[in-house]
């Protein structure tokens, strides 16, 4: 058994300590953040971190309301400017917590008295230490360079962030079912295991998906590349129409997210338009017609909230992407040309 | 010749106009900024546009420090959310003027009495008309589905309002220059005339960049990938070490921006590390020691602000996108499965 596949499997645990230990102390910010006039939101953070920051500026935006901006850490690294962030949260997210980037703005945010939390999976790290407030992902080590563990509890994180600081008792009590649902989810691996093999010659694919998803159609992409070379690219729908959708042809290989829910009419043009040129589908859905009616597809739990699905989906492509790895003889531990910590200035 | 190439022709001509049309409106829009107090940042753009509007995040953050985030439509399109944008810059960008997501966030933002500007190239367009201010591009008709000279003067509108707005002396001086100096980073083409046989079996590649030029790694993979169907990625260079780096084997094809300035140092980093690793570089720079020192370089104009040599590295990308599909035999003008007008809802 590869680590990944190992630590892949410990997430329901992991979101389960994610709950129970971080509850207090996002009460404690949530008392900040109301005793303040905050009047956006700033997310810093770099690779797989980084698309559980899109996850939460959807989130935030989505119960909040509040603009939230992605830092782009060169300016204050690599152009000495610096961000005005007086009024503003700023959240960074880093698995090792040390993203010498990452600390930067964490750093400049905090000469300016804003608001700062780290999310991190070390509570001595400098990211950790550095930040007003420290959520912790209560991982336990994560060995794999790809990450899977700790980006679902980065998810986590915010989700209960933002479900606490916007009153939302109805998503509080869905993230609380989360565990549960994951290890339903993992069963998918059955399924996917007698699949793969169909994809052994697999070079490159798309991963769409359209609203909060789209950070996993991002996080999908990331996992598959650095476990199988494969060049996968991941894209919002809405995005995907602007120009991308030419590289289409026959047999080209497109995972699709379609979850029932807001997004679900625009997943179904989208495999149509699809259909019609060609396109080899995988299509993840808890839509029972897609189930019914398409080969190739993968089901996730029943779920009538959009934010919680991504949860689900991201299990999909890291069971994926370990198993199309040692399909295609590779070791998906050890990534050629990476680390597991990327410091980058 | 296609429509694409001479459009690419056309825009030392374009940026000239943009220039002179649009001074007295930013003088208006300066005033009223002025007299508010904005507290962040919201562009909003799809395709093509998102690009420009990358660029002016950059700029935005770069010289004036207001975080800027680019809105996800979807929140308000399909989750029925509102942002509040009471004291928000709110900028849409669109080529047509129509899309219909972007313009939704702008009626969101106009009712909030935010500031709201449309950077359109049509007048008349519901974008250009349900903004407060109309940034014209005065590009004439842009045939081509492959936007080039409405881009550019995307980004000159950006940049001239950014330059004003931050009383940037300098910068105004220097974007004075840019129709020129476009003029002249034309010339490339005769080397890449010459050298676009050696691609012509190019399947896929990676476009890298660090700093504002990401927009412009992101937007050349853009017009390679719809005019010639080659599977082309953008990274910003810090982000390529997270993972994607593992992508890349033995004569993979990598398109790296590496001007002179704050981000060379990455660049070159990046470059002896894909060196190592065997991949086929294609540089792009003002930097005499990488000419002297590699094949396959094209030279940019020299250039000592490193927010003017965007409008010089997508010169080069438009012409080798264009040129490469001729040399696969493909009509740039006629992407398949493409409209020239996109409508996302």
């Amino acid at each position: 058994m590869t680590k990944m596949w190992k630590e892949i499997y410990e997430q329901p645990t992991v979101l389960q300590n994610c709950l129970i230990q971080n509850t207090q102390i996002i009460n404690d910010i949530i008392k900040d953040i109301d005793s303040r006039k905050i009047n956006n939101v700033v997310i810093v953070a770099r690779g797989t971190s980084d698309h559980a920051g899109i996850y939460g500026k959807y989130i935030i935006e989505h119960n909040l309301g509040i603009p939230v901006a992605l830092a782009a850490p060169s300016i204050i690294t690599m152009y000495n400017k610096k961000l005005l962030l007086t009024n503003s949260l700023v959240i960074a997210i880093s698995q090792s917590g040390q993203a010498e980037d990452v600390l930067e703005v964490i750093k400049c945010a905090n000469e300016q008295e804003a608001i700062t939390i780290g999310i991190t999976n070390f509570e001595s790290s400098p990211i950790a230490t550095n930040s007003k407030y420290h959520l912790y992902t209560a991982a336990g080590v994560e060995e794999s360079v790809a990450a899977t563990k700790t980006f679902t509890s980065q998810m986590m994180n915010m989700a209960l962030l933002v479900a606490k600081w916007s009153n939302d008792e109805q998503l509080i009590s869905k993230l609380s079912l989360v565990p549960k649902n994951v290890r339903e989810t993992l069963k998918l691996s059955e399924t996917i295991v007698s699949h793969i093999s169909d994809y052994v010659e697999m070079n490159d694919c798309f991963v769409l998906s359209r609203g909060i998803n789209y950070a996993i159609a991002l996080e999908s992409a990331l996992k598959i590349q650095e476990t199988t070379y494969v060049k996968a690219k991941g894209y919002a729908i809405s995005d995907f129409h602007h120009g991308p959708f030419a590289m289409v042809g026959q047999q080209t290989p497109v995972i699709i997210y379609a979850p029932e829910g807001p997004s679900l009419a625009d997943a179904n043009e989208m495999i149509t338009k699809l259909k019609k040129v060609g396109a080899s589908l995988i299509i993840v859905t808890n839509n029972q017609q897609l189930l019914n009616e398409n080969k190739n597809t993968f089901a996730i739990p029943m779920c009538d909230n959009d934010l919680i699905t991504p949860f689900y989906n991201i299990i999909f492509a890291q069971m994926f992407a370990c198993l199309l790895a040692l399909a295609k003889g590779l070791n998906p531990d050890q990534p050629r040309g990476l680390n597991k910590v990327t410091i980058t200035r």
